[in-house]
């Protein structure tokens, strides 16, 4: 409880008590605002509340600000019920795709003047309220697409509801926000899937020379269908631009390769790969692309305490570690730590850890 | 130096002293295996051998088993002329097509009896010498393509090398192997640059919103275009065979977001998603796909120290840890440990964490 550090005054009605609802109730709750909490189901509802997500709204507190957070599909009738139902309040809403309900909800008539939609990047890979998390936004962007209409006090509300819940509020256009959530997780989700389905009718012989590439590549395809029809279907547009030049790619490097030994045939393979270089090192630095460190791998057996060993040694040696990752190779008594260290301490790194005994793999 | 458990009488001749050969050379090295170096570069030679991956060979020792580590393009000419050079030796080659270099020898009328390809499945993000591991093979897969024609000794000998080096054997002819890899590694290749090319020409407000699902799809993305070039000419005809399919995927998929509402188009949407999860659930399991494990996120603080502390903890907590990635958010002052425990365990980490002052986050 922190309530001195709210900068929202409740209560706060939140509308779903999936994930994403659900763990802004338990957000809110640790900072000792007062949730209304309202779904369809009533099993959600109960299981919210008994995990600490707030109470079920009884109708006897009037909320100022609203939270909508049911699917995609839903999103403009049940905003469009509650900006009549509460005509003092300020609504959001959490959606994946913000251009599809506004433009729905501007079809009513109604006056959006209170509507402030927005968007958190977080997620997780199970759904409901049992996978909400009070710690679910913290770090994230969260995008909010106030228009001209909004009073500022009302954008000041939703970003309010963002700060306290440990989110960054970035404010973008909802036309600009579906562009880029087009090319930065619908796209991508796309071209997953249809690699991971290639895999499907392949050998065991075949997938068991599967190495960390194609994994990567193939992580996201195991999204649930029913959420991303929704996704696509709201957001086709903007997905459906991105993938056309994609695909015109696709068919050039396909006209390459179908004649490799012909004029400009590798130059042809040897750009689209290129580009693809310029592309990936546009995403901003996290794991695996961040150049500011360099990385060793060091085999750890598989025994508790062999890794909590080796990050003690590490600190021993004064060796901040900027990230760290741990795979176990199948069938293999051991595991590999990829680490990441400063450029600088890389090599002293190396050599200390090779004199105390511990094992570098490529 | 571990003599007595080595399989390999020496010497055995490295052709081609990069990150592939010279890293056999430092494995081979390790078990007191006599390695005699050729490259064409004298650089590469030098450097090499400084580093301890075997000696120049000055033609005063014969070989038992040599091992071709040249460019793609150059794997069949230089087998040739081994063959031709060593006629009592075995040759290996360690390509990562091996359909179209023995096509190219077979072509020649030589006796192949004596040529065994093989190709580990093992790499890393830089090359050359000087990026060379002695460990580099160890846990890895690494195929051999035998033919009827090799006598079983020839076989045996590259298998020998393999179990020396720490990797493991797998047999599979040679269109298979290239079948294989041009599923699991050349087509993702091109799945993840096409993909990240589509960033190349974004803003940084789009860019910003990137989350580890694209992170994932374009690490591989970053790979050097010119050796992409000769592994994508030497296995087209496998390639090609798989994008055509999963162009016509994405044709499909097309059809339906350029007409959400039409009859069909949101089960076609979802029958690809759903393919998807297909093809990665049968992905051998490993980090991400593995469902024998459950995860949780902790919050570490951003010091040195903090994550020794947490998997010490955890030792106390007698959990054992099945797999760890930690990453920073970027801007935040701590980072995220995703961690994975046994199903049974989960609850009990969970509650034992949260009651030390651990932060869990979703």
């Amino acid at each position: 409880m922190n309530e001195s550090a709210s900068r929202l005054a409740g209560p706060v009605r939140v509308v779903g008590a999936g994930l994403l609802g659900a763990s802004v109730g338990l957000g809110l709750r640790a900072r000792g605002i007062d949730v209304l909490l309202a779904d369809a189901s009533p099993a959600h509802l109960r299981l919210a509340a008994d995990y600490g997500a707030g109470r079920p709204d009884d109708g006897g507190a009037e909320p100022a600000l609203i939270v909508v957070a049911v699917p995609p599909d839903l999103v403009s009738r049940v905003v469009a019920d509650e900006l009549a139902a509460h005509p003092a309040a300020v609504v959001t809403d959490v959606a994946s795709v913000k251009g599809a309900p506004l433009a729905e909800l501007q079809e009513t008539g109604l006056d959006l003047s209170r509507y402030v939609g927005s968007h958190p990047l977080a997620g997780r890979e199970r759904g409901g309220p049992s996978a909400a998390r009070a710690d679910l936004f913290i770090g994230r962007p969260w995008v909010v697409s106030a228009r001209p209409e909004n009073p500022r006090s009302a954008v000041n509300l939703v970003e309010a509801l963002i700060l306290d819940l440990g989110a960054t509020p970035i404010e973008m256009a909802a036309a600009d926000h579906d562009a880029a959530v087009a090319l930065v997780s619908h796209a991508p989700q796309i071209v997953s899937s249809l690699m991971a389905k290639r895999l499907a009718d392949s050998t065991d012989a075949a997938l068991g020379l599967a190495g960390q590439g194609v994994r990567d590549v193939t992580r996201i395809a195991a999204s649930e269908p029913e959420l991303w029809v929704q996704i696509l279907g709201a957001n086709a547009p903007a997905i459906v631009q991105i993938l056309r030049a994609y695909r015109d790619d696709l068919d050039h490097l396909l006209t390459a390769l179908d004649d490799v030994d012909a004029a400009g045939s590798r130059r042809a393979i040897a750009e689209e790969i290129a580009g693809g270089n310029v592309g990936v090192g546009r995403l901003p630095g996290k794991h695996g692309q961040d150049k500011r460190f360099r990385s060793l791998i060091v085999m750890v057996d598989d025994r508790p305490g062999e890794l909590a060993r080796l990050l003690a040694e590490l600190g021993e040696l004064d060796v901040n570690l900027e990230d760290l990752r741990l795979e176990h190779s199948p069938g293999a008594p051991f595991g590999l730590a990829e680490i990441a260290v400063l450029p600088e301490v890389w090599q002293r790194t190396v050599t200390d850890l090779t004199d105390r005994g511990w094992r570098l793999a490529g």
